[in-house]
């Protein structure tokens, strides 16, 4: 369970499932020399992996590239399965800011043995999210800045705008697979500039209209 | 939330993830030409694709190829990280039985390409689970024989203790990555003799020493 500033009081969330996006935007999966998806494609982060606003982040034993990923995150006020592109809108309660923390060399390593994602996505602390969750009748997920500093330097930017899928589609085929809970989140992909975090830095994050997120990260 | 028989009651689970091992049985490995893991390796199903017994298991469309594994499955009783294996067995609550449904296509494509799992094996439906969960002070999960029958043919056989990892060192493992919650789900891999499932076949399963599983295939 993670709480988020909504509306001047709390949010409580309990995800069932934290549905992640992968090579959404163009020059991201150029960066990693990365095809580009025919459709949406995703991957599951565990709840566990969550980490409230202002928390550390732990590199874990064994990992020995940390990769910082910002991203937009859905999240799923009315649940449902083969949700109409056209009628999504109508099952995101909020939006947010989250970081997909990647372990890069269990996943490379992953992605050349064609094995699963779960262990390189899914430590504990892998998933920052936060601190506000804007109702999504109060803004448009369209045409907005997305960023992230490291040390007060920036590191990555884009605009959602140059999402190759629009959030409604995302919603429509992920539901075709599985049903959507109330509270599930969605995170939607990472503009290009994901890069390592090391020991004692401090990341902050954004996307214009939504409070920024920010984290510390820690070796020990 | 799915209820399961236990000691004479329901079971009332409602999983925060489901972690399931894979290539854990290596006559399994095998058959799919697959390496043997250098350590527990595991990916995550999300509980929206929790079936209950007797249920109706649908072939989504899109998929070609709908696969059965028949696999022991651990219920978590008390959380924790960072789980020492000889501290495992405290943390198990009961052992049940589960089908890990898996789109052999969309994974194939999955494991050529790098991407990940959770298309393949996160269809509603693709995790039958039950109905009895049997307390794991009432039973040694080793030694057990395990089994699957397809419209009463014998398709899958195999016995626990052909797992090339104790159910104690998955668990350590998992929690070395994740948290494991209450209710939380270890799904333990499937011995060989996997297969394909059409339209109306029925499906029974089952380890020794617990009720055997029973679903039904639908293609609509």
């Amino acid at each position: 369970m993670v709480k988020l500033m909504f509306e001047g009081s709390d949010l409580e969330l309990s995800p069932s499932k934290i549905v992640c996006l992968l090579r959404t935007y163009a020059a991201h999966a150029g960066e990693l020399s990365n095809d580009l998806p025919d459709r949406p494609r995703f991957f599951l982060k565990p709840p566990s992996a969550l980490l409230k606003n202002g928390g550390i982040v732990r590199i874990p034993e064994g990992v020995a590239t940390l990769h910082h990923e910002v991203e937009l995150a859905v999240v799923i006020g009315k649940g449902g399965r083969y949700i109409r592109e056209e009628d999504s809108h109508h099952h995101i309660k909020a939006y947010t800011v989250m970081l997909d923390l990647t372990s890069r060399d269990i996943q490379n390593e992953a992605r050349e043995k064609g094995l699963p994602w779960a262990e390189a996505k899914g430590y504990d602390t892998f998933a920052p999210i936060g601190p506000e969750a804007v109702p999504s009748g109060a803004m448009d997920p369209g045409g907005r800045r997305i960023w992230l500093k490291v040390n007060g330097e920036i590191r990555q930017e884009g605009n959602t705008d140059q999402l190759l899928f629009p959030v409604d589609m995302m919603i429509s085929e992920i539901s075709r697979v599985m049903t959507l809970e109330p509270d599930d989140i969605i995170m939607t992909g990472t503009p290009a500039g994901v890069g390592p975090l090391v020991d004692g830095d401090v990341v902050e994050a954004g996307i214009d209209g939504i409070a920024p997120l920010k984290i510390t990260v820690r070796s020990k």
